[in-house]
């Protein structure tokens, strides 16, 4: 179950940099590349002819290339020619939307005619000095649900993350769930704590006391059709919290886009745009290999999940306050996947 | 087709020394642990929270801590405690009846208020000091009846394992098969043979003659659920068989504890208890490795045997004289299963 | 879909050189050995003791033995001996009529009774001195009729074999097809064209100048069940193209025999032969290797135009003037299905 008519991160700038990519996209085979002025394109990865992966061909003067017999698709999905034929009565095949915005490609799998670029969101750390950037992509074999489940409830850091930003304070504070239109919110604070190593370590990066007592702010907040971005950070205590004063605090945002590659499998877009120390690339390499690291120990949690899901169809699962922020994200993307469905059917009536 | 309500062999102690272990074992997922007191608990491997797998957490105050959320469980399936939750409410999961017995951790995969721990095979050669043991485990991809099968008619020996225990006075010896309520014994004696070279080897390690002839005994025995031990050795001839003096014979009993994953794959623990130069820990580590080499052998066979009965089913096979072991023993655990499943269906009325 | 009733390559002589080889073909498992003299045997890969794969057993007196339990097969499907047991009753194994013919062994997978020697293909090239042969097997996941497009249609060779053999002029000439009776032809000629490189490499290996201008030709021949071989070479200008004498040209065969495993997977034998320079068995190797390299990269097409097609059951493909041959041999491939389909229903009757 997923939303179509939305924007989904397909892939990174470096993935169609020498040559088009393919990708799976919510059961979409999508081929993307660079086409005219180097504008990203999307097409069905289907070359009309002979069914061949589009993917595997070439870009020459902005078209696509099929690399089995040559056939050049147009980024519209309308094929443009072939070596000694007339391809005007030949099929099309399906385009799609696509931005390219800030370092991400997104992509609207469903019908590209009702795609709009002023809902590809943005975000203040992008584009902005103050902030710096590192991420990466992780393929993992599990219901994309269960990854917004994961991050919005951040009481799991305790116990899979314990060596790095876990804290037993973290399950001992309470969550808060609110709901924002199609938006969830879960907060926690947590007061008059130590700092767990890795904020200590942000914290003197920050040229901040790493020894003082901190407030401590996790906010995760999903968006449909499944980002969650989570505002995380320490402030010293009575400094004023995420508006306190750089010198008094270290701040960073987890970004998390998660597409839907089908029902069971996901490609996992994850990063931190942290706003401390931003000029250093080596603290940028440093932190996004940990990053990897931790988020790693999530994926085989996931994975494992999955299949004991799979293993016991229709079991109940609880619905306890720290899972409401997933359970709340679900009922969110529920009604859209309903409303979208209603409008196809509309359409086709 | 297995029976559950019966006691397999689930792992060795070294697999759950530092953390749990997740297993499926007649298709229940169990997670393994050794709980208070350092005793070995088992239970459904299936957080009831959100579906985590309990395998990946960790015990403390021996209880298994679900690695996703921190929900703890105890050993009866009855959740504990969970941070900042009453969990008094929360649904169960199995419990599995489980008995650890001289480096075996034995699990009954069916109703754990009917396991019956005096009914945990004891054997002669355990915590005797005249015998020294060698193992291992394999993963093989087949019905685990035809690795009984595979036990109870030694004849394959000639054919599969010609360069070590195989010779042709194997099958050029009757086979007696004999039932013994429910148990099958299969037994073959050869008179005035040569010695193949593992039990010239063996003679010599019990500083008798490897030289002079000897006769030779296999018996095997199937015990229900899946257990097959075959007594084997040299004595020399007319010194008494297997009642012979040490200097006279050499004796092991190869030990085969078969328990099903699934209908078509199974855990099969393989060793070799030896009643001569029991103090060579060396030696135990040479005829293990040895051991190894040669079941796998078995392996290939089993599982390619394996592949060709799917590929034909309904293909009837032939019963053989040298079958008849396999035979009885599939017709026992048959008329188990029925008894186990008339008796389930009688609980349920 | 496949004929059955007709042969197919089965293997080469290495592969049976030691010891029994198991394989696939439409469908059928097959042990293929050396028998009595030396001649190639092939039976069904089944004991009808118990199910084993013969294949994995050895050869003794001529006749195979199964490796598990020693039942002796004949190679007419007729069990022989087995130790201590009277065969007479046991149940047969399918035979199948195998033939060796000039390193290759080919095999009829259907109805053994039905099969003609006199219908195995030979060739101009086999056993001759003035020809040397190099060749290879891969195993394609596709339907084998994918090959058969891609080979009766070489305007792919400009797309995805850019650096070797294709040549813009290739698509810019126009393609002939005809058919002649059972079999399809499929050729192009281009004239006054530069060679591309493999070619120029050829004409110096033979001799012949490598920049002069050249005519180059390509027929592509497919003849049921699913062979191609394709005539491909090029002549200086006006010295009388295929039949130019030795020092004007460069002259190969592309040798493609297509063995259907299942439905969607096959077993590819190819190879070239080549009527420049045969003596030198160091060209031979460096061709062989350099051709697997350029086949690699239509494996790679292949798989995934297989994987597209699936995924898009019942779309309908083009089908153009270049197609032509792939398709005609598919029509060709159904008649005769219609065909073998209706006498079987006779025989039956």
């Amino acid at each position: 179950m997923y939303l179509k008519n939305t924007w989904y991160v397909a892939c990174t700038p470096d993935e169609i940099a020498d040559k088009p990519s393919g990708r799976q996209i919510c059961g979409e085979r999508i081929a993307f590349y660079r086409g005219k002025d180097n504008k990203v394109c999307a097409v069905e990865d289907f070359c009309p002819h002979r069914g061949a992966a589009l993917s595997l061909g070439y870009v020459e003067d902005g078209n696509l290339v099929c690399g089995y017999h040559g056939l050049v698709m147009g980024c519209d999905g309308k094929p443009v020619a072939m070596p000694m034929q007339r391809v005007g009565g030949f099929p099309c095949v399906k385009r799609y939307a696509v931005v390219e915005r800030n370092n991400f490609i997104w992509v609207w799998p469903g019908d590209a005619d009702k795609a709009d670029e002023s809902l590809v969101p943005s975000f203040e750390w992008e584009n902005n000095p103050e902030w710096a950037y590192g991420g990466g992509l992780f393929h993992v074999k599990c219901d994309y649900r269960l990854i917004i489940d994961n991050l919005m409830d951040l009481t799991h850091e305790t116990y899979v993350h314990t060596d790095s930003i876990g804290q037993e304070e973290i399950d001992e504070s309470p969550v808060n769930t609110a709901v924002d239109g199609d938006s969830v919110i879960t907060s926690r604070y947590m007061e008059g704590i130590q700092p767990p190593p890795f904020w200590q370590f942000a914290l003197k990066q920050n040229g901040a006391d790493p020894t003082a007592d901190v407030e401590r702010w996790q906010e995760s907040r999903f968006s449909p059709p499944s980002h969650v971005l989570i505002d995380v950070g320490v402030a010293h205590v009575g400094k004023g919290g995420v508006n306190a004063p750089q010198q008094h605090k270290a701040r960073s945002i987890i970004i998390d886009f998660i597409t839907p590659e089908t029902e069971t499998t996901t490609w996992y877009f994850w990063g931190m745009a942290r706003n401390f120390n931003p000029q250093d690339k080596a603290l940028t390499g440093n932190i996004q290999k940990e990053h990897k690291r931790i988020f790693l120990q999530d994926v085989d949690v996931l994975e494992a999940q999955q299949r004991n899901l799979e293993a016991n169809p229709g079991r109940r699962l609880l619905m306890l306050n720290i899972d409401s922020g997933g359970v709340q994200a679900r009922r969110i993307i529920e009604r859209l996947v309903k409303q979208e469905q209603e409008e196809n059917a509309a359409s086709a009536a």
